[in-house]
C-alpha cells in the first residue's frame, strides 16, 4: 500500500482542563496558519490517565478519518503536555495537574496510531506555535507565558526551544513573585502560578469574599477565574482588585525574565488569557516599571494570536522541527515521509 | 616598526568598587588560566568619569609595558562595566552605581590606546571569564551571579554570551524576589540587588541594630558586608540573621532562573562572593525546595574559580570572541594582528 505526500501532522495538547487534537498543515509559508478538524474535549484527569489516552486516540483517529477521506495520511504526531517531560525517553515526569509520574505518553500514543511521534513540555509548544505561526512569528527571541489551570512558559531564541541542562526549561510559572508568598502545588511558595493559574485567581477573589467584600461574584457559589475577569469589566471592586492584582504578580514575574533575557516578544497565551485585554496595559506598566528602559523598549507584550489551538499547533512544529533536525526521539516507527 | 605576534589581551573590568586592568593570554588551552599583572585601585566614581577614565588608561599603560619589556604588543583592550551597554557604540547607557549615562568608554580607551577595543557588561564578562576558564569551564548552559557592589548576572549558552533584544540581557541583579520589597536603587522594588548586593547586606544588619539586637557589629561604627560575613561565621545572631536572609533572597531568584533556563552551572563571583562558602549551602537548599528536582538536579551552583580577575579574563574572552566571530564593534582601529 503507497501513502499520498503527507502536508499534515496531528498535533495534541494535554491541558488541565481541555485535551485539543487538530490537523496542522506541514508547508512552511502555508496560507493555512492554524490548524483544521481542532477537536477539544475536557480532561477530566480524575479519570486516570488511561481515560485520557483513549480519548486522546480517539480524537486523533477522527482527525485523521478526515485526512483519509481526502485520500492523505498524517506525518506524525506532536504531542505537547503540562510538566517536565524527558524527551527522549518520551516520559511525563512529573505533572501535579495531571497527577502523572514518569508516564509514558508519547510511546502510547505512538502504538496506537502507527505514527512517528514526538513529546514535548505543553508551554514550550505553545510558545514555539506562536513563534512559528502567530503573535512572534519569526522573533528573534521569545518568551511565551500560559494562563490556565496551570502557569507554563517557554523560551525560544533563534527559533530553537531553549530546553536546558534537564530539558525542563521554561518553567515560568514557578518564578518566584513573593519570597513568604502564597502556597503553590508544586510544593514551595510565592511561585507566579500561585497568583494567576485560573484556580488561584478565583481562590484570591472568594477570600476577598470570605472577610465580607461586596461582589456581584457569591461565595455560596462556584465561579471560575473567566467570572472574575467579567465582574472586573463590570466595575465590580472584588474583580478589579483581583485584576489588579494578577496583573502585578505577572508583570513582576515577566520584569524578572525581560530583565535577564531582554526578549523581543513577550506572549500570553492560554485560557485565561482570553482576557487579556484586561490585563495587557497593567502588565506592561508594571514591567515597565521594574526593568531598564532598553529592554521594556525593545520588547513587545502581546496577546497570543492562535487562541487555544497555539498548543496543537506548536506540537506539530516541534514534530516537524524534531524530524528536519534528527533532534529528539521519535516515538515507535520512523517516519515514512521523512527527511532524516 | 614591527610588531611581535600579540598573544595577549588587555582584560578591564570596572566596577563600582574597584578598577581591575590585567593581562589575559588569548590562546586556546594556555596554560596561564588567569592574568598576569593585574592591577587593581578604587574606583572611587564620586571623582567623575575623567578621572577613572584616566585611571584606567594609566593601569593599561603599566600592563602594556610589562609585554613590551618582553617585545610584545596587546591584541587589543577588552572592557566590562556596570549597567545596559550599547557595544555597537560603545556606550555605558546606564550605570546607577557610576552615575554614568550614555558614556562612550570604549571610544575614550581606544583613542587613548590605539588599540582595538570592545566593550561590554561587566557580569556578561565576568559569567564568560568562569565559562572560558574558570568554573563553568565549557557547560552548554551557564548562569553567573555577580555580588559586589551591584548584582549582575550573565547568561552563556552554547558558549554564546546571550544579550537579547536590547542588548541588556542578563540583568539578574533586578529579578523580583519579593513584590512589595524593599527601594532598589534601579527605581523598582523588591529586586534581588536590594537584598544582596553589598551595601544592602550592611544596612540590613544596620536595621536590625537600630531596633536594638545585640551583635559584634556597632550602629557607631561604619561597617561592611563582609564584616557582617565574620560576624556570622563567630555565630554572631545578627549576622547569621542577615546571611540567612542574604542566602534566601539568592536562592528564590536563582530557583525562578533554574526553573526558566534549566542552566548546567550557576557560577557565584564578585565581591561579596569572597564569602560564598557561608551561601552555597544554604542557596542549594533554597533552589532544590523552589524548582522542579530534574532541573535542580542537573544544576551545579559553585562558586567562582578565577576570583576578582573574572571580569578581566572575560572581558578578555569576549573581545577575542568578537574578533574571532566578526560580532560587535571594534573601537578605533582595526586589529592588526586579527584574523576578521
Amino acid at each position: 500500500m503507497t501513502h499520498s505526500k503527507a502536508d499534515w501532522v496531528i498535533g495534541v495538547d494535554v491541558g488541565g482542563t481541555n485535551l485539543c487534537v487538530g490537523l496542522v498543515p506541514a508547508p512552511e509559508g502555508a496560507s493555512e496558519r492554524s490548524t483544521r478538524f481542532l477537536r477539544v474535549r475536557p480532561t477530566r484527569p480524575e479519570r486516570g490517565a488511561d481515560a485520557v489516552v483513549a480519548d486522546l486516540i480517539e480524537m486523533a483517529r477522527e482527525v485523521s478519518a478526515e485526512l483519509a477521506a481526502g485520500g492523505q495520511t498524517p506525518l506524525g504526531v506532536g504531542i505537547g503536555c503540562p510538566g517536565p517531560i524527558d524527551r527522549e525517553a518520551g516520559l511525563v515526569l512529573e505533572s501535579p495537574n495531571l497527577h502523572w509520574t514518569d508516564f509514558p505518553l508519547r510511546d502510547r500514543i505512538a502504538a496506537e496510531l502507527d505514527l512517528p511521534t514526538t513529546l514535548d513540555n505543553d508551554a514550550n509548544c505553545a510558545t514555539y506555535g506562536e513563534w512559528w505561526r502567530g503573535a512572534a512569528r519569526g522573533a528573534a527571541s521569545v518568551v511565551g507565558v500560559t494562563l490556565g489551570t496551570g502557569v507554563g512558559g517557554g523560551v525560544v531564541i533563534g527559533g530553537a526551544v531553549v530546553r536546558g541542562a534537564s530539558g525542563a526549561a521554561g518553567e515560568l510559572g514557578h518564578t518566584v513573585v513573593e519570597i513568604d508568598g502564597r502556597a503553590c502545588p508544586c510544593g514551595s511558595d510565592g511561585c507566579l502560578e500561585a497568583y494567576v493559574a485560573g484556580p488561584a485567581i478565583a481562590q484570591r477573589a472568594r477570600e476577598r469574599l470570605e472577610v465580607g467584600a461586596r461582589s456581584v461574584l457569591s461565595a455560596s457559589r462556584e465561579f471560575c477565574a473567566a467570572d472574575v475577569f467579567r465582574a472586573s469589566a463590570t466595575g465590580d471592586e472584588v474583580g478589579r482588585e483581583v485584576v489588579r492584582g494578577t496583573a502585578r504578580a505577572l508583570g513582576a514575574a515577566l520584569a524578572s525574565v525581560v530583565n535577564l533575557l531582554s526578549p523581543k516578544v513577550v506572549v500570553i497565551v492560554g485560557g485565561v488569557a482570553a482576557s487579556a485585554d484586561q490585563l495587557l496595559v497593567p502588565v506592561r506598566r508594571e514591567v515597565e516599571r521594574r526593568t531598564f528602559r532598553c529592554a521594556a523598549d525593545a520588547c513587545s507584550i502581546l496577546r497570543g494570536e492562535l487562541g487555544r489551538a497555539a498548543g496543537v499547533v506548536g506540537a506539530a512544529g516541534v514534530f516537524l522541527d524534531d524530524l528536519r533536525n534528527g533532534r529528539g526521539r521519535l516515538g515507535r516507527s520512523q517516519p515514512r515521509g521523512g527527511r532524516r
